[in-house]
């Protein structure tokens, strides 16, 4: 056949196969989204369309890999998808895995843009990168989570009291000025004080982000006992439906603490099965 | 700072540099893309409304990364894009250039969908897989692109023989059989003397894929030139523009031979620069 | 200086850090010992001088990483060695954690010759290849132990079996033929009935293989503790010494059952710290 | 089978081929060879019974790899071997082949020790970390070469500056201070007009490194040829032989420089195959 003489050049394709027995997490943030924000004027500090819409588009991956992902957490512009310790997706490979989930996304996020954000033109095709990250041992995954929520915390505490500032009269640069180096107690204090804000009182998803996950089979998140175990009313029910079936009820979006250990004791499957149940080899490296 | 307790995750990060001075494919494939073209009625045994979406997308891709990427080949439902050998594109880090080379194609694949497939809605977003490979040498680089070009012919002449076989009254099982172990001579035997089809006349983008580059700074491909160059009118104008100027005429879609030598001697810029030039080092990876 | 022009090719080495967190085995392989040993004319089954050697190169190995490695299990001409998941050994660069153990213990291997092989001249350099294996928990780690142990177990009795057939009279392929499919139940009964033979009885360092530790800080392995904890005598003190001081008590080599829990629970220090203990993080790796 | 239960272990080994079509380059470093040659009491600045028994280590490897290594090139306590781009040497898997060269090295050190080194002891096992790097081009590996000879140079320059301070009667600190920021050519100058040292008189082992290659099959650097080719007599015969045969003549010592093209010129089958000569590919890895 005509292809043989140049097959060879496939003999330069890389074996990428992830570590077996490690949770891999796959996390994709925004490219230039300051500048995609601007653009299609977003609301500060946070806009609920745009982050219900990154749910969106979280969860029709989600719905592709129900069988490979435990859940995924995301704020802002960036989502992170955690790959069970045992799955042999694509045979682990790296790049199958990491590229098929970020194009999901991606296309996600374009083909649901006008069921989120209404009449607000979509101007450009937006672009997103991603990473996986190998995390051997559930301790090393609890903390990745901790820290993308100190993170999600710290920022939107910052935001929230510069846009305070900035609706308030001041400039941005003297915004800038006036929070630099000040603690999370001085910019709460800031916010009730000459704003009348409580910060506890801002919408949980921009405080805690937003936890998707799979209401099957245990059904855990729907009706009392979700209500219940997540106080405050931080339980989301899926306000997005996907293709095929808008609302199913499939996933839920919670906007709780996951850096303490109460969720994580309330919900001991999600990071089953425990590290002494022998992996599943994928198949195609057995050599 | 509240972060700082968890942060030591980041150091399970991979570096995971391309090997500098290789030329570096990023290859895309439509991931279910059998049943995709079946769900939205793609004409068979191409459809050449779906082929310039693809190249659409493939063009907004270049555009973005016009100072890295050389030109772009795809065929049928995948694409390739040639990172030249001395790019320092996000300092060669393969994830972030196969993530967001992923992601952009298939962000800009629902973006244009309407404009290249109608009033054809929609049903879903697709998603797209992608690998990188580093090539050494410009002559492996070649026969890589030969190989996908070889693999167009071949399939090309396949499906233009079965689907005919298909409309002429077989059944998709008794037109592979027939076609089972033909050769390509008797393939076109077949479409010419049962079909009246003379498989060189069929749509030069059916039969040699499409090949996509800058026009600029050289403008080689429009006006007179191309049209010599590229006998029998097998030059296609950029058909498709992209946000902020459609139709701009920075890039062209050729459909010309690319396994002989006539069409690299002839541009020789193409594969600039040569071996002997000394690669420009990521800055931040000197240690 | 006259280096500049030419010093960007660093740039074209690799990271090739070992992922935190994890235990690396670090496994090394005699290189065509079938023929070395029968050029050197070792006993058969068991060179228990050629085995005292390999442990005493490997004794030199883990003198000079005692706070990386947390001990080493050998058997015939092969060695594993166990790097600490916390261990930040060479900032975690695999070629140069593989590459120095390996040269160690080739050079050590070289250096002791005379001393364990007495008047047999060497007759050139012998070599040994290696590899690095991650495990990310500790049943991965217990496991990958019980198989190198279940390994000399199951080569050892056929071995025995084997030489025992042919020091009785039969031809090497006779000898073959008759163990080809044989239980390990019928090769100990043909050992015991036909040659007197009770496998039991072997040298426990020729059926489990030889286990290499230091016998500090908490000098667990010294005096009565050890000849009560490792029944039958099977605890084997430190036979050989290293320049600096023969036979300095620093490391013990145990030839006992690593494949159950016994010994893991009588001796829990060896595969601390535990799987939530804070890893730490190479320096050189942090962004 | 007893091991079957724990084979799974098995999958957590990686696949770590070099990339195909590349020149690979296994360099070796002394470890800790400040103290090691202090502790032989090493002649200052060049101890030039410690570099033929490196260059004798070096033609052990050469021997063993002949197919496949294509020359190697060493200096001080370092020495580079460089595999043939075209070379399939264990599957091209990265790891057994940096650890069996550096094995066998250290081996064939410890093996020679006294062969060169006459009656001083070697007090213990000396080792060696490696790395591999891999150029795509000849333009890279040439300057790989000439990086690493022009460090010869500089570094030998500055050590004969340095001890004939010393040797004169300078402190060691003294002579450091003397020599910060000197040109080359303020050495030489100063070497001549002080010391009457011509350096370039000086032996050219120490000026160029040794370049070793085999002799066969064209027998270039055997006789009449190779004299008139490195002017002045900077050829070496081989001057150790190896198990089996001492002084075979199968490798020649050279000290020519290896940075200008002319030395490249006169030998063009060195680097040869060219780039445009189809790569051979690994068999395992064709999938």
């Amino acid at each position: 056949m005509a292809c043989s003489r140049f097959e060879y050049v496939k003999a330069f394709e890389r074996h990428d196969r992830l570590l077996p027995g490690c949770w891999a997490v796959i996390r994709l943030d925004g490219r230039s989204f300051t500048n995609f924000s601007k653009a299609h004027a977003f609301a500060k500090p946070n806009d609920s369309r745009a982050l219900r819409l990154c749910n969106a588009a979280a969860e029709a991956v989600l719905r592709d890999f129900d069988q490979h992902l435990a859940f995924a957490y995301g704020e802002s512009d960036e989502f992170s998808f955690v790959l069970k310790r045992q799955s042999a997706l694509f045979a682990r490979r790296e790049s199958k895995i990491l590229s098929t989930v970020v194009s999901l996304f991606s296309s996600a996020y374009v083909f649901y843009w006008n069921k989120f954000m209404g009449d607000v033109p979509l101007k450009g095709p937006p672009s997103f990168d991603g990473r996986v990250v190998l995390y051997p041992t559930t301790k090393h995954l609890r903390d990745y989570l901790a820290w993308r929520q100190a993170d999600t915390h710290v920022n939107n505490l910052f935001n929230t009291a510069f846009w305070a500032l900035v609706k308030g009269g001041k400039s941005q640069r003297e915004s800038e000025e006036i929070l630099k180096g000040t603690s999370s107690k001085e910019k709460n204090e800031m916010l009730f004080t000459e704003y009348g804000i409580n910060y506890n009182d801002e919408d949980a998803m921009f405080r805690k982000g937003s936890f998707i996950v799979s209401n099957l089979p245990s059904g855990r998140w729907g009706g009392e006992v979700s209500l219940k175990r997540t106080r405050e009313g931080e339980a989301a029910s899926s306000e997005c439906g996907m293709a095929g079936g808008d609302g199913d009820g499939k996933f839920v979006t919670l906007h709780v603490d996951i850096i303490g250990d109460t969720f994580w004791n309330e919900n001991p499957d999600l990071l089953a099965p425990s590290d002494l149940a022998p992996p599943r080899i994928p198949k195609s490296i057995g050599r």
